[in-house]
C-alpha cells in the first residue's frame, strides 16, 4: 500500500556543512567526526526544541534554552542552525518526518495494519494533537494561498487521506473529499477554534470522528 | 442537475440614470443631490466594474475601463472610489453585499422558502460560481490566517450554513460541520483545483452535492 503513496520528498540527509566546519579546531570536542553520531546529536537537539516548543510555545524558543535543555554549548546550536529561523525550519521538518514516517512504517492504526476508517480515525486525531502542539510553529509557516495546496508536506498528507478514502469508498470523488478532510485539519482553522472560541480538543476529535462516519457513511466508533 | 441549481445572482440591469450625470458645470455638479440618484449611480459603476473583472480579471481592471463601461467621465470613477484599492474593496463589499442578500431575501432554494438540505445545495453552487467568476478579487482579499475565520463576511456565511444544517440535523455539530462545509468553497483551494489542476467547476458541483449528502446522511439529488 505505502507503495502506491507518492514519493515523500525528503529534505537530503546532506552531510551537515557545520559538522565539516568543526574538523580540527578543538572547541568542538562535543562534535563527533562520524556521520551517523553527527544525525544523533542533531535529532537530539531538535527533539530538545520541539519539547521547549510544546512545554512554552514557539515565541519562547530561543537557542540559548535549546542549548541548555540537550546539555551542549550554544555554539553548537548555532553551527547546527545558523539562526532562529533556521532552527525553526528545521524542527518543522523534522515533526513531519517523524509524523510521516508514523503514517508509513509506525503502528496499527495510525501505521498500516488497521482497516482503512480506522486509520483514517486515528489520522485526524493524531494530526490534532500535533496541531495543537505546534500550533505556533505551523501558523509561522503557512504558505501563501497560491502555494498552501501545493507544498510537499501537505501533498503528501492529502495524498495519505485520499489512499485511504478510496480504499474505502472506491466509487467516490476521493481527491475533492479528500480536501474536505483535511481542510477540518487546518492549522489556522483549529487554532481560530481553540483559541478564537474556546472549543477543547476532545470536541475537536469527536467531531473529527463524526466527519470521517458522514463522509465514509459509516458509524462513528461507540 | 442544472435545472435544480439557483439562479446565479445576475448583476442587475438597473435604469441608467446618466441624465443626473449632465447636470451643470460638468466638474462636480455630476454628483447628483439626491441620495437616492446617488447611490444608483454608485451601483451602476459597481456593477460595471464587476463586469469588467468577470470578463477580463482583477488584474486588467482600471479606473479608465469602468469609466468608459458605465459611460461617465474618468474623474467620476476617481471621486466615487478614490483609487483603484477603493474600487476594489467597494466592489467585494458590493458583491457580498448581494449575496447577503439573495441568501435573506431572494428567490429560493438560495433564499428562504425552500427545505434546508436544498438551501445548502443551492447555497454552496451559487458560491463556488461566484468564487470562480470573481477569483482574483477574493485571493487578492484573504485575510492573514489569524483573521481568517472573523471577517464578517465569513462570520455571515458561516452562520448561515450552521442554521441550515441546525434546521437539519439538530442532533449534530452545527458549528464544527458548518466549518468543514464552508471550507469546500475557500476560495484559495477552488483556485488550488481549478488552476492548478484544471478541475472543471461542474465536478466541483457535484463535488458539493456528494458532500452535501454525506454530511446530512441524505441522498444526493437524483
Amino acid at each position: 500500500m505505502s507503495a502506491a503513496l507518492p514519493p515523500v520528498p525528503r529534505p537530503q540527509e546532506t552531510v551537515d556543512p557545520p559538522e565539516l566546519l568543526q574538523l580540527g579546531t578543538g572547541t568542538d570536542a562535543d562534535e563527533p567526526c562520524l556521520r551517523a553520531d553527527a544525525a544523533r546529536n542533531r535529532a537530539r537537539l531538535l527533539e530538545a526544541a520541539a519539547r521547549l516548543v510544546a512545554e512554552h510555545g514557539a515565541a519562547g524558543l530561543t537557542m540559548e534554552a535549546v542549548a541548555a535543555a540537550a546539555s551542549v554549548g550554544k555554539g553548537t546550536v548555532f553551527r547546527r542552525f545558523g539562526d532562529r529561523t533556521g532552527l525553526l525550519t528545521a524542527l518543522l521538518d523534522h515533526s513531519e518526518k517523524k509524523f510521516q514516517a508514523a503514517l508509513l512504517r509506525g503502528p496499527a492504526p495510525l501505521g498500516p495494519g488497521a482497516p482503512p476508517v480506522e486509520r483514517l480515525r486515528a489520522f485526524g486525531c493524531a494530526m490534532l494533537r500535533r496541531c495543537v502542539d505546534e500550533m505556533e510553529l505551523q501558523l509561522a509557516a503557512e504558505p501563501s494561498p497560491d502555494r498552501r495546496y501545493t507544498v510537499p508536506p501537505r501533498r503528501f498528507l492529502r495524498g495519505h487521506v485520499a489512499l485511504l478514502l478510496r480504499q474505502t469508498l472506491p466509487d467516490a470523488d476521493a481527491e475533492l473529499l479528500s480536501h474536505t478532510l483535511m481542510a477540518y485539519l487546518d492549522p489556522a482553522l483549529i487554532h481560530h477554534l481553540t483559541e478564537q472560541c474556546g472549543v477543547p480538543l476532545s470536541r475537536l476529535e469527536t467531531g473529527w470522528l463524526d466527519l470521517v462516519a458522514r463522509v465514509t457513511r459509516t458509524d462513528p466508533p461507540r
